[in-house]
């Protein structure tokens, strides 16, 4: 480990949540798949801000999400994303800088502002993601801070990475870096529509880059083309060495080389809204693995930490994940 | 009733909240007095916000909060308050006219931000408030829409109004607009500490200029010097002619001249976070006022939006209150 002691380095779209009740009719009108992320320009999101009911904001993004949760279980950690200096790139930075991660990449001056994304809380507690980049597009491969890259155990990076073209860059300069360095490279696939967007290259990239990757079923079914998650998990497995699927209320499968652990979901007592379960669930998995933690560990870390965050609204946990797993643990031991 | 089909219109600072856990060390470091509100400065705001955990944004303001509750009971509502033209001032004017209520009140295009107030919340779930005023300072009485007051049943004001000097003077305005036209006029005291802040101007608004008048028992007993909450209370009811008292955990007394009904607090699960109980319990009486309601169900009203809004973080209502308010009904005729 470097002795910058970070365990989990996230490079990743920054952006704040706008967060809304909404029935499924409002999904149909405009145009929106329900569980999906979707790409609008500002003046869509404009005009779907003002159809929305009421929200709350809350920092978010996937990767950003997964730091903060690794920060939450007490691990080293950094980020690297682009915010506008406005008024919600302010609140993106100190709810990082709150939980102790490194957060030092300049935000834009000019240019637009802070990423947001409008989610729609469905009844049955899914969420669907309607995403403004804003200065997201404007992160670009200056903003990778080499001696950080090499500093850190793992350097995470979001599938997301893809969609604003100079962050692609970025992304491949910070694999690299960290390659070079001896350190390890994750990647969450994100959402089935970016796998579809950018299948080949992603499958490039867990072949020769990638030690860890993450993917729920259907982002693994579709990088693979195939209907058969087992035999998509294993793939991964084999290009990757490290690979972990998630299954919402099935729990999730973590395969090294030939191991293979299922993990059950933990137990919620009512799911609340689903934002964020897949980037918590890599929290509890990156800071496990980081410590060098059985499998088994690093899955049940992840089952925590996916279950604290839906048990509520927001996909930033609400209480210590340290504390909550060795609460857990003693309980389970009990 | 007027054309306009005001049941409520609420006047009040325009404030956006920023809510986080915080322990008590947190308060005192500090030098915040647990359950209260705090004025500070931009300077002072940036401080204790640089030292809060990740916080959660969502829209307050105690007037504010309390029109809300009365759009999610159905109500027809309007409200003015100042915003700048800022993000947080777009969140704040959005979270208003989603859920129907008529905002008008032109932004400030220059001179402090939105303004916004640091809430921490302690393990008990109590709130303590530390507001920056930001542009409310900027109301001022041409921003009192004379026919809009004129055609609201009910003007409602908060007394943290008297803080922003020309706010003061708007507030004054409009009690004497709506007096004039017949309407009823209604008044929080806010908080005890700005009680002792203006507790002469009080007395006085109320003998001449309030029909009806919430109060919690700390509030109620320092207007008046008494330890005698139910004293206090009668004096509330004989000046204005309707008091409502809240007793947190104990519910609450409605007085109508010599009419006096006490009314239980609704049960909860769980209270996660008591910021806007008072603001919500005056949404549901205010409703029930403004239809005519027997006293008894104004407050029944009053303590099923409290109960709905203790149960999760935030000053807002996550559930329409119509149907909670119906539900409720049901079961307990059931």
């Amino acid at each position: 480990m470097g002795n910058a002691a970070i365990d989990v380095l996230g490079i990743g779209n920054a952006i704040v949540d706008v967060i809304a009740h909404a029935d499924e009719d409002f999904l149909t009108r405009h145009g929106m798949s329900k569980g999906a992320m979707m790409l609008v320009d500002e003046a869509q999101s404009d005009l779907i801000y003002s159809g929305m009911g009421p929200g709350i904001e809350s920092s978010g993004g996937s990767a950003a999400n997964t730091i903060a949760g690794v920060a939450s279980f007490g691990g080293g950690t950094a980020f690297i994303g682009k915010v506008r200096d406005d008024e919600l790139g302010k609140i993106f930075a100190h709810d990082l800088r709150a939980l102790g991660v490194q957060f030092d990449t300049p935000a834009a001056t000019d240019g637009p502002s802070t990423a947001r994304c409008l989610i729609l809380v469905t009844e049955d507690a899914q969420r669907t993601m309607n995403t403004y980049l804003g200065a997201c597009v404007e992160l670009k491969p200056d903003d990778i801070d080499e001696a950080l890259v090499a500093a850190a155990e793992i350097t995470y990076l979001e599938g997301y990475l893809f969609d604003p073209p100079l962050a692609k860059e970025a992304f491949r300069k910070a694999a690299t870096i960290a390659r070079n360095a001896g350190r390890k490279v994750a990647l969450t696939l994100s959402d089935s529509f970016c796998v579809e967007r950018y299948k080949e290259e992603f499958r490039a990239l867990i072949a020769d880059h990638v030690d860890i990757v993450f993917a729920n079923e259907a982002e693994a079914r579709a990088l693979y083309d195939t209907d058969d998650v087992e035999a998509a998990a294993k793939e991964l497995a084999r290009h990757a060495g490290i690979a972990a699927v998630t299954r919402s209320a099935a729990g999730s499968m973590l395969l090294r080389g030939e191991e293979l652990v299922r993990i059950p979901a933990a137990p919620v007592e009512e799911v609340v809204d689903t934002t964020g379960a897949g980037d918590l669930y890599a929290a509890g998995v990156l800071f496990g693995l980081s410590r060098g933690r059985p499998l088994a560990e690093c899955g049940r870390l992840g089952s925590v930490a996916a279950a604290e965050i839906i048990s509520h609204v927001g996909a930033r946990p609400m209480v210590s994940l340290k504390e909550l797993a060795n609460g857990v643990s003693a309980s389970a031991a009990a």
